[in-house]
C-alpha cells in the first residue's frame, strides 16, 4: 500500500512527546486528587438531542453511523454523536445517576473530545481536555467559584510551563450592566463583546448598534465596562464609576469580589478581574474563567470554564455547577510548536542488557528480570550482534546504560561517559536523574 | 428534560469503579514501561480503506459524518471511521512515521476502541484496550514472540485479579498440518476450528466437510490436532504422533517450542500450548495468544494477540510485528459483575477540614493547603453546618478523617473509631493504609 498521510486536525504525538503528555497528565491528575476530586469517564457518544440542548455548537458535532446499518436495519445509532466537550456529558451523567451520587459532587475527567471545526494552529478536531467540576443539588455555594482558580493554579504551577494568569469575569455583571443601561437583548451584546479580541472596539461598537440595538452612548458604555481590568477587588470601584445600577449587576460584582479576595488571600498574583471575558458557550450563568500563559498571550486561552445553573435539571430538581477545563492538546501543541518542552530520552528504558549469543539470551533475560523487579526499566538487546552495534541500539534511543553479563562478574557501562564498572543486578542503582526520562 | 438512560454497549463506571480502573491501568502501564515499551496514542479515526484492509471486521465499523456536512459542502470526513482495535492504527502509524522511528520499535497503547457489534455480557461497543507490540523492519526475531507472554504475565500478576493461563498456538502449525493432510483451503478449516468452543466438535467436523472440502478422515485429524494441549514443549511429540508432515508445520512447531521453553524458564506455569486457539482476525501469521482467568474460564479470553507479518508494508519494505492486547473493559466488567473488586472509599480524599463559620473558611483553606502540599488529599467542608453534618459528609464518602481548626490547637478525628487527638497540619501523617483508597 502507499504511505499513509496525516489527517488535518487529528494530531498524533511522537512517543517522546507522548511521554511528556503523560508526565503532564500525571501531574494534573495528582493535583485534582489532592483536592478530593473523584475520577470519572463518560462514554464518547451522547444522543444527538443531548448534544444540541445548549449553545451554538450544533455545527461542530460528529455523528456516528454503522457501516452496515442499512444491511442490519436501523440500530438507533444514527442519533448518536461524539461529545464536543466534557461538561454536557457530565451534566447528563449527573441527571442519570443523581440517586447514586453524594452532593456536592466533585469530579475530574480527562478525555478526548471531537469537533468538526476547520483546523488551524491550536485548534483541532480531536483533542484532550482535563476538567474539574463541582455540582450540588438545588443550590451551589459561591465559594466553589472561588476554589476553581486555586485548583487550576496549583495544577498548572506543577508543570514545566510558563506562569499563568487566570482572567475572571461574571456574566451577571455584563447582563446586569447591559440591562441597567436599558439594552433589551443582553445576549446579543455579550456575543458582540466576545469578538473584542478578534475585531477590535470600533467594529464591536458597530455590531452593538446593528445587532444588539444599542445607541452610540450605550455602545460606548458597554466598551468601557469591557475595558475594566484589575489584579484585585478594586475592579468594583471602576464598575461603580460608570454609574449604572441594576440588582443583577450588584450580585455579579459581589460574587466576583469574593473570587478575587479568595485568590488574593491564597494565591496572590494568580487572578485578574477582566471584564471583557465573555465565553462563547451559552450555558454559563455566573463566574467565567479564561487563562493566559504569561509571555504567550497570543496563544489565547488554554484553560476556561464557568458557572452553569441550568445545564442539568430534571423536573423541579436542578443541579447547578461550576467547572473549568484545561485544553491539554492545545497547550502541548503550542508548546511543542515553540520548542518549549523536551525530554531526556525517547523511551522509558534505563538499561539495555547486552546478549553475548542467542544461546545465552536467557542469562540476559534473568539480569533484566532482576533489574525490573527493582523498578529499573530494562530491555534485552534484540540481537546478539557485535557489542558496538548493541551499544548503538541504546545510543540511538538515548538509553544511558548498557549491561554486560559476565562469567564471573557483570559490568555496566555509562555510554555517555564510556565509564564501565563491575555491578550486580541485585544492588546496582542508577543515579535518580537517570531512572526515568526527565521533562524540562 | 426527562431523566437520561444508559446506551446499551457503552458502559460507564461509577467514580469508585473508575478509581479501580485507574489503579489497574497504572499497574499495567508501569509494567509495560519497565520492559522498555514507549507510550503511543493514535487518533480515534482512520480512513475507511485502512480499517477495511484486513479481516472480517467491516461490519463492525462506526463511520463519522459531520452534522452540517451538507451545509458546508463535502469535507472528506465521510471516509473516516472509529478504530475497532489498536493494531491496525499502529501498523498505519509505523508506515507513516517509519523514517522517524528506531527499529525494532516497542510501544504500548492504552485507548478506547469502538465496534458496532450487538452488545452482550462482556461485549461492548466502546471499550478500553491495553496493547503492546514490537515491530521490526524486514525481519522480526522470533524471541519477541516468546517475550510477549512474559510481559503480560507480569502485568496481570501485579493486579488484584485471579491468576491467568496464557494459551499459545502457532498458525503455521495449523496451516502446515492442514496442507500436509491435503486440504486446499486451510483458511476455511481454521475458521471452522475457531468455532470449536461455540458449537462443539461434531458440528465443526460437519463444517470442515461442508465448507473446507475435508473428508471425514481429514476432519477427524484436524480435530485431533485441535485437542492437543500441554503445559510444556511436549505438545510437539503429540503433533508428531499424528503422522502429518509439511515444512510449514515443522517451522510452526519449532517456533512454539521456543515460546514454551522460554516460558518454562522464566515463568513456569504461565503458558500452555493449546492447539485449538485460532483467533478470528485474518492478519495473524504465526504465534497466537489467548488468556483465561483461572476459575473464570467461562469469561473467555481477556487478553489476546499474535504475530502479523503482512499488516504493515509499503512497496518492498515490510514491518513484521507481534502484539498482545488486554481487554481492560471486558476484564473489569466481568470482575465488577462478579463483585470481585472493591475499593476502600468513593473519593481520593483522606481528610475533610471542618469549617466553623463561613467567615473562617480561609482558616480551613490554609490547613487544607498545608496538608495537600504534603501529598495528603484534602477537602474543605462545603458548608459551615453543624459539625455533626460535616462529619456525615465525610462518612457518606468513606473519608476517614475530619480536621477541626482550633484557636490554640487543631484536632483531627478518626471518624471510624471516634478517636480525636491534637494535631498540626505541618507534621501530621495518616497511617499509610489510609493515605490513598485501597483496592482489593
Amino acid at each position: 500500500m502507499s504511505k499513509p498521510t496525516p489527517i488535518s486536525g487529528f494530531p498524533e504525538w511522537t512517543p517522546d512527546q507522548r511521554m511528556i503528555e503523560q508526565y503532564v497528565l500525571d501531574r494534573i491528575r495528582s493535583t485534582f486528587e489532592r483536592y478530593g476530586f473523584a475520577p470519572l469517564e463518560t462514554r464518547a457518544v451522547e444522543p444527538l438531542d443531548q448534544l444540541l440542548r445548549k449553545g451554538e455548537t450544533s455545527k461542530e458535532v460528529y455523528l456516528l453511523r454503522r457501516l452496515q446499518a442499512d444491511v442490519d436495519g436501523p440500530a438507533g445509532d444514527d442519533a448518536l454523536g461524539l461529545h464536543f466537550d466534557l461538561t454536557v456529558p457530565f451534566a447528563r451523567y449527573v441527571l442519570e445517576n443523581a440517586g447514586k451520587l453524594q452532593f456536592p459532587f466533585r469530579r475530574y475527567q480527562i478525555q478526548k473530545v471531537w469537533r468538526g471545526e476547520r483546523p488551524q494552529e491550536g485548534r483541532y478536531r480531536e483533542f484532550l481536555q482535563a476538567d474539574i467540576d463541582i455540582v450540588d443539588r438545588d443550590t451551589l455555594a459561591p465559594h466553589h467559584e472561588a476554589e476553581m482558580p486555586l485548583v487550576i493554579g496549583d495544577a498548572l504551577r506543577s508543570l514545566p510551563i510558563p506562569p499563568v494568569r487566570i482572567q475572571v469575569n461574571n456574566r451577571k455583571i455584563c447582563e446586569g450592566f447591559y440591562r441597567g443601561l436599558g439594552l433589551t437583548d443582553p445576549e446579543a451584546a455579550l456575543r458582540a463583546v466576545d469578538k473584542l479580541d478578534k475585531i477590535g472596539p470600533v467594529r464591536v461598537a458597530e455590531l452593538l448598534i446593528a445587532a444588539a440595538g444599542a445607541t452610540e452612548a450605550q455602545a460606548k458604555a458597554v466598551l468601557a465596562l469591557a475595558e475594566i481590568s484589575a489584579p484585585d477587588a478594586s475592579f468594583a470601584d471602576a464598575v461603580n464609576a460608570l454609574g449604572v445600577s441594576h440588582p443583577l449587576l450588584d450580585e455579579g460584582v459581589a460574587e466576583l469580589v469574593q473570587v478575587m479576595q479568595t485568590a488574593a488571600e491564597h494565591a496572590p498574583g494568580l487572578c485578574v478581574a477582566d471584564l471583557r471575558i465573555a465565553r462563547g458557550l451559552d450555558y454559563y450563568t455566573g463566574t467565567v474563567y479564561e487563562t493566559q500563559l504569561v509571555g504567550y498571550e497570543r496563544f489565547g486561552s488554554i484553560c476556561s470554564g464557568g458557572r452553569y445553573d441550568n445545564l442539568a435539571s430534571a423536573g423541579a430538581v436542578a443541579f447547578p455547577g461550576v467547572g473549568i477545563s484545561i485544553g491539554v492538546t492545545r497547550l502541548l501543541g503550542l508548546l511543542f510548536g515553540a520548542g518549549a518542552l523536551t525530554i531526556s530520552r525517547q523511551v522509558p528504558t534505563c538499561v539495555v542488557v547486552a546478549v553475548a549469543s542467542e544461546a545465552q539470551r536467557a542469562v540476559s533475560n534473568r539480569v533484566a528480570e532482576t533489574l525490573r523487579a527493582r523498578g529499573i526499566s530494562t530491555e534485552v538487546a534484540p540481537s546478539a550482534a557485535k557489542f558496538g552495534k548493541q551499544i548503538r541500539y541504546a545510543e540511538r534511543r538515548g538509553i544511558p546504560y548498557v549491561w554486560f553479563p559476565g562469567a564471573d562478574e557483570d559490568e555496566v557501562k555509562d555510554i555517555r561517559t564510556g565509564a564501565q564498572v563491575p555491578a550486580r543486578a541485585e544492588v546496582w542503582e542508577p543515579p535518580a536523574a537517570d531512572l526515568r526520562p526527565m521533562v524540562s
